[in-house]
């Protein structure tokens, strides 16, 4: 029997084993979970041990690090390092569940819990793939190790430390991260790039204190209205950031990329039916996946001042404050674009008022070469184990512990997304579609068996 | 005696009475204080009947209104009608009050207690003129008649009604009302017009929900950005209001009038000392004084929209609100103004987003002409009694109550400001200069004995 056939003789076993540990309740931002958050972790290095890894918790500031390895491949073989997160969002609103949240309920092919798919449901695979390998060879053809988080869902806030003092445990050639979604199930989708960010405060200040607009509208430059009239022009009307310098350093599109990006058109009908927003809009020139995947955005999150109650107060406020942030591709370094916005925003700022643009917390873009063995493993993988020809994409989001794997331990990350579009991640009646999680183990499998140092 | 001796014998008395009446917390806005409201008003029934006056009660749908007369003036004789509120505004924060709110003190010449000056102490001038000239001459030249509220300070909520229900009772040739401050003792000031408005709500919707600014971040127009680009254009470079029409039914200022605005000046400097904003700012080709008394204008009051709270959270929102008012001038229709708005906010909205402009309020704007037997009989009463030429004003706020008397009575109402500019309203430490209240006394004296028909 090889590994994919035992796979596929113990789907009912893995399916088992994944309810088994969907129905602990890891709510890691939730104090009240935190005993649960602990048994998940413990639930999950005992499984490791079970199936033949080296396991242990280290425990950190926060929620513990469950770490296993199997590195008895030998030095010439390449070390996978997988990461994932045991802990789970809350699962509110809950009245919105059609089976409870963490009573994992099959329905159509599909097992419903929170963490289906975000993230037990999609790490799992990785472990199920170890033990079907080692079940039936009796070893590894790689080294792995495993670094599967409790504080994901609460930003990762202890992680980086930890990947910064356990360089040595936790070098590898490749790291590979199964967190993301698949466009479809006939369109595996490798996610090679991510975007950073930089997220600031932008106060406009005016008079000392809050004064009657009556007495005072007319005179004193509101500062409301002066922190839109310097947000309105962040933008020129192709929908440019018009910050100086905030492009320099954006890593241009080849040609060979906008045509993989373009292989699976993303319409302005797709967004519209997605967001419900009346139109598209954004940078000309740009389609909206490099839009939203390869190009640097200014956004405002949002924005407060004065009298934002129920009814009406005539008050000309003395402060107005914007949350702003801009997503990062690369080669930006979000220091210097927070520094060219701070700068342009003191250049614009008119003298009847004054502001001030703090930085609250960056991260860097991650983007992984899409022209290496390991990639060229994954893509055969998807190929064998998936059943079809992976797509690139860019994601606009951020996941910071990407950019820690790449900046602090140098190992290329790959990122092989096993959910669906449509699982739910933090929203009401999660799931994971099984056919996604068979054919993940049996990816998970090929990789191994494929990537090479 | 004459009623001007009468007045100064009996100074420590009229303290007295003024200290009794400031000593009930007559919070209108507070429930707590509904049986002080109601004492309050009570004891200024008793205190008119004491003085000669027909008075009592009416019981309306929130605190009392005072209604107090002396009709024996004959029919050729003139019919003042003076207004006040014997409500005053809670005196939080109370620790910093000097003395306690409700303890009225005596300090360096000035009483402070709250409600001295707002407008306990400048109402009960009027009604200390009455008393002096009843008491020496046993009538008055005029025939009189008092309407002390108890919810200025709650937006005088069922006055309008009571106005328009009581026109008969009303009925008079001239509305005093004692309830703004004059620039400074030796420039006592009659405030002939002032500001209506419209207050707004301004919302933009963009996604139906919020969305995650990483992935949609680029490729959907943000809210918040869309309203601060909409707002950015509703005023030019100039200080201008960029709305079609807004101008239009503005009445010019003469040159007459702006030569009385300017007779004392108000600079850039006096706006920073009291404001702290770090320069003037408006309408190009106005001065100051006229920006704010003269002109219309258009406010943010409040944004809104998006995450608001402390750090960071990568929203891209659904939808950004702002409060939006417009100070109007005679002769602008508020609900012609709102409808310009409206239409050109509308017109400016790009397609990539949808906006609406709601209407929460309006008021119309009041002027006085200057040029009235009335006007001149406060101006000379001024000059005995206070001892100095009265300057006019225009003032840049609303004073809802005055437009009804005009609107709904057609009566002119003559607005003889008794108080000083550093009075405290609303603020701790409110107060009156008892000068101020001496020399109010005088001119109300002094302006009963000449106001014609």
């Amino acid at each position: 029997m090889n590994p994919h056939e035992y796979a596929d003789e113990h789907r009912q076993q893995f399916l088992d084993e994944l309810i088994e540990l969907l129905k602990i309740p890891s709510v890691s931002t939730l104090s009240a979970h935190e005993a649960d958050v602990r048994r998940a972790a413990e639930w999950l290095v005992a499984h490791m041990q079970q199936i033949g890894l080296q396991a242990r918790l280290y425990e950190i500031a926060g929620h513990p690090v469950v770490y296993g390895e199997w590195l008895n491949a030998g030095p010439d073989a390449p070390t996978v390092l997988v990461y994932g997160h045991y802990d789970v969002q809350p699962p509110d609103p809950i009245e919105k569940w059609q089976s409870p949240p963490f009573e994992p309920t099959v329905r159509d092919g599909k097992i419903y819990a929170r963490g289906a798919a975000d993230d037990k449901g999609q790490f799992f695979t990785h472990l199920k793939a170890v033990e079907a390998i080692l079940r039936t060879e009796g070893r590894l053809p790689v080294n792995i190790k495993f670094i599967i988080e409790g504080e994901e869902e609460s930003g990762s806030a202890n992680l980086e430390r930890f990947v910064q003092e356990h360089q040595d445990l936790l070098a590898a050639d490749v790291v590979v991260i199964s967190d993301t979604h698949s466009r479809s199930l006939e369109q595996p989708t490798i996610v090679y790039a991510l975007r950073g960010m930089i997220y600031m405060e932008l106060e406009v200040h005016g008079p000392e204190h809050d004064l009657h607009s009556g007495t005072y509208g007319g005179i004193v430059h509101n500062p409301a209205q002066a922190l839109c009239e310097i947000i309105a022009r962040l933008h020129d009307s192709d929908g440019r950031v018009t910050v100086p310098g905030f492009y320099d350093k954006v890593r241009p599109l080849s040609a060979d990329e906008r045509d993989a990006l373009a292989e699976v058109p993303y319409t302005e009908a797709d967004l519209i039916r997605e967001t419900g927003a009346p139109a598209a809009w954004g940078e000309k020139g740009y389609t909206l996946r490099e839009r939203a995947g390869a190009r640097p955005t200014l956004e405002v999150n949002g924005l407060v001042s004065g009298w934002t109650g129920e009814g009406a107060k005539t008050v000309l406020p003395a402060r107005a404050l914007a949350k702003v942030s801009c997503r990062l591709v690369a080669d930006q370094d979000p220091l210097e674009v927070y520094e060219l916005v701070r700068d342009y925003v003191a250049a614009i700022t008119p003298a009847t008022v004054t502001s001030e643009v703090r930085l609250l917390h960056y991260g860097h873009a991650a983007i992984t070469d899409r022209d290496t063995p390991a990639m060229a493993a994954a893509i055969a993988a998807f190929e064998e184990g998936w059943g079809a020809k992976p797509i690139f994409a860019r994601e606009g989001g951020s996941i910071p512990v990407v950019a820690y794997f790449q900046r602090i331990l140098g190992t290329p990350v790959i990122l092989m997304g096993f959910g669906l579009p449509d699982d739910g991640l933090h929203a009401p009646n999660e799931k994971l579609t099984l056919e996604c999680f068979w054919r993940g183990i049996a990816t998970a499998i090929s990789f191994y068996e494929r990537v090479t140092k």
